[in-house]
């Protein structure tokens, strides 16, 4: 059998590995990115999804249009309000996750061997996903307010990227939000060297501390960025349901390639978050989550300040990661496995790199444990850490 | 914008064209393969999808995994044994609808320039999906048996494809069914030139006259077979819920490519098929179905014994479709237009073929018409026929 080779370089073989022992019994997990699994509205759904089905059956479970359900689309719009950012119904697809519009980005624009720029480090679904399409992912260094500008501008030139990759809000791996003064350089910068934005912001409704910034497409005037919202954070993620937001054709090209993904997402989680939204139910839900993971984000800080003072961590606003330095001579690969047979799991920093290195980095996540979970397994941490530093 | 060169040779814009008709008030519709919208189990999917979410809620609403959920893979196994199809759960993958399956096979299998050998006429949606990967799609003749041997056997030495598609039972559009005798030969000719087949079988369960025939994937010693089921016509195509059944190792590439698209397919989405396929009103639901749809392609077929003689067509067993050819000195595009005007609309046959031509050919569907619409409507189809004869 001989594959295409479009997937010669991805085997997600080491994540899949890690995701694989976390089923062992009695395992802590800071691994994962989910939501806390008591986070779910799970009553309110099974109401709303019986009455949608009773009242619209007939269409809701016929076939649906590829764009997606127009009171959805009209529902992400007027969220988009919120964020300062206006589109039109012609500027919105209705995507089956967020994941499916970085898919659907490269999908469209990515020809073999295309850059792609991305923070360094990234999300590693859509480092993946970017080689399936033959891209050359290359990194744009970070501090604690995001993309350093003048690695951008030097790549920019120097690779003449297709577009860049950019979670600017409460960043997965590091939490960390990009600052205002530079989302606008990013776009001042963009349009000079004519290249796109693929804006991915699942994370923006959760935040904990700190004022909002708006985000890149809100300053977008010229429609570079490609904006990728999720309900996968805020309702569910078992659901499938985003959308994205950008000029008309490339909306028409993400309708053309996703007709040969999943023809549209599914009819019933569309209804169903749509109706969530509308009913009233989503803002004192989204408040009560926010007030769950900050005290878990907390927690985790607070016995973070008994760590040894060589390791430095971020203290993110928002989300769900906080990422960690070790001091430069030790290896979160190697301490992986130790950490596993005590009991407590996390991802290796270096997966989330599209150059790879970086051994001394890891990153935790605080919304999927429980508090005593938390308090437990970060004690195990320490003790392994302590050993090894 | 630049967009990707995978997309140059898709715009799908004449069959979007022709739906757009479709949305005419009072428009009778022979165009479409949707299910009848009265065909639903919109009630008891309704009660299904509650008591699920109140009880399994918190795993339903939660991230899942991209193979699928076990219980519904163990549902497809058991069905694939009524169909003497033998499936271990690694040669399953749960896919949002057989259109993903269709899509995850040029994804993981085609290169630019591949051949790919489908009937002729084929799916539409097939090689809209086979030209987002830049494949080179030729077409196999096809007479009342299904594809030709002699034709096949030559265009595998000819062109060496990547892999065959082919709809053996009940095919999208001319609703001709593969004998048994051509689908052993086919497996036969394959193992020969080492080449794979994509067997997309969505209608088998829509059988309303005649014999079932085994699948090809049921005759496959070798695993050379991709097949592809799908609950849409059987429940709900609205539910986006199908599965691909083959080679581990293809099962693993489908997965790795899927986890780009849509990471899962909705857990909701899988619960209720996997719930509905238990409870004991599929069977009893098919057999509802069947009847209408035999009815409602007997109300067709006898309308079409008024058609002049020099037209021919096809008498399906089952499925959805009934496939005409005019006399060759006329136009069913030309047709379109004025049938359309009339208020009666079907798909013109060329749009079907990989090479084009054959422009006295249409397709009729006969599942989504009431019984009044299908008498009005063949009275408005024939009338303009004779005018045009």
């Amino acid at each position: 059998m001989e594959f295409a080779k479009r997937l010669d370089n991805v085997t997600g073989s080491a994540i899949r590995a890690i995701f694989a022992l976390l089923a062992q019994p009695g395992m802590i997990s800071f691994a994962g990115g989910n939501p806390s699994p008591d986070s779910f509205p799970k009553e309110d759904i099974a109401n709303i999804s019986a009455s949608l089905l009773c009242e619209h059956g007939s269409s809701i479970l016929q076939y649906g249009g590829t764009p997606g359900i127009g009171s959805l689309k009209n529902t992400v719009i007027k969220m988009m309000e919120t964020r300062s950012i206006s589109a039109k119904p012609d500027e919105v697809i209705i995507t089956s996750g967020a994941t499916q519009g970085i898919g659907l980005a490269a999908k469209t624009l990515v020809n073999p061997g295309d850059v792609i720029l991305t923070e360094s480090p990234t999300f590693i679904g859509a480092l993946q996903t970017f080689l399936t399409y033959e891209a050359d992912v290359k990194g744009v260094e970070m501090d604690d307010d995001g993309m350093k500008m003048d690695d951008l501008e030097k790549k920019l030139t120097l690779y003449r990227p297709k577009f860049i990759y950019t979670i600017p809000t409460f960043q997965n791996p590091t939490g960390r939000t990009m600052s205002l003064e530079r989302r606008k350089q990013m776009i001042a910068l963009c349009k000079a060297h004519n290249v796109l934005i693929l804006e991915d912001d699942p994370y923006c409704d959760l935040r904990y501390s700190g004022q909002p910034v708006r985000p890149i497409k809100s300053l977008d005037e010229d429609q570079l960025v490609i904006y990728l919202m999720s309900f996968s954070k805020i309702i569910s993620p078992g659901l499938r349901v985003g959308a994205a937001i950008a000029h008309p054709r490339v909306i028409e090209k993400y309708n053309i390639a996703k007709q040969g993904e999943d023809l549209h997402t599914a009819n019933l989680s569309q209804e169903i978050v749509n109706a969530y939204m509308l009913s009233g139910k989503a803002e004192p839900h989204i408040e009560a989550i926010c007030a769950q993971y900050r005290d878990k984000r907390d927690a985790m800080l607070k016995k973070m300040e008994e760590w040894p003072k060589s390791i430095t961590y971020t203290k993110p606003d928002g989300g769900l990661f906080i990422w960690v330095d070790l001091p430069k001579h030790m290896n979160a690969v190697d301490l992986f496995k130790q950490c596993v047979d005590a009991g407590v799991a996390y991802v290796p920093g270096v997966h989330f790199f599209p150059e790879g290195g970086h051994e001394n980095t890891m990153r935790l996540n605080f919304s999927m444990a429980s508090f005593e979970q938390i308090d437990k397994g970060m004690d195990i941490l320490k003790g392994v850490i302590e050993k090894n530093i």
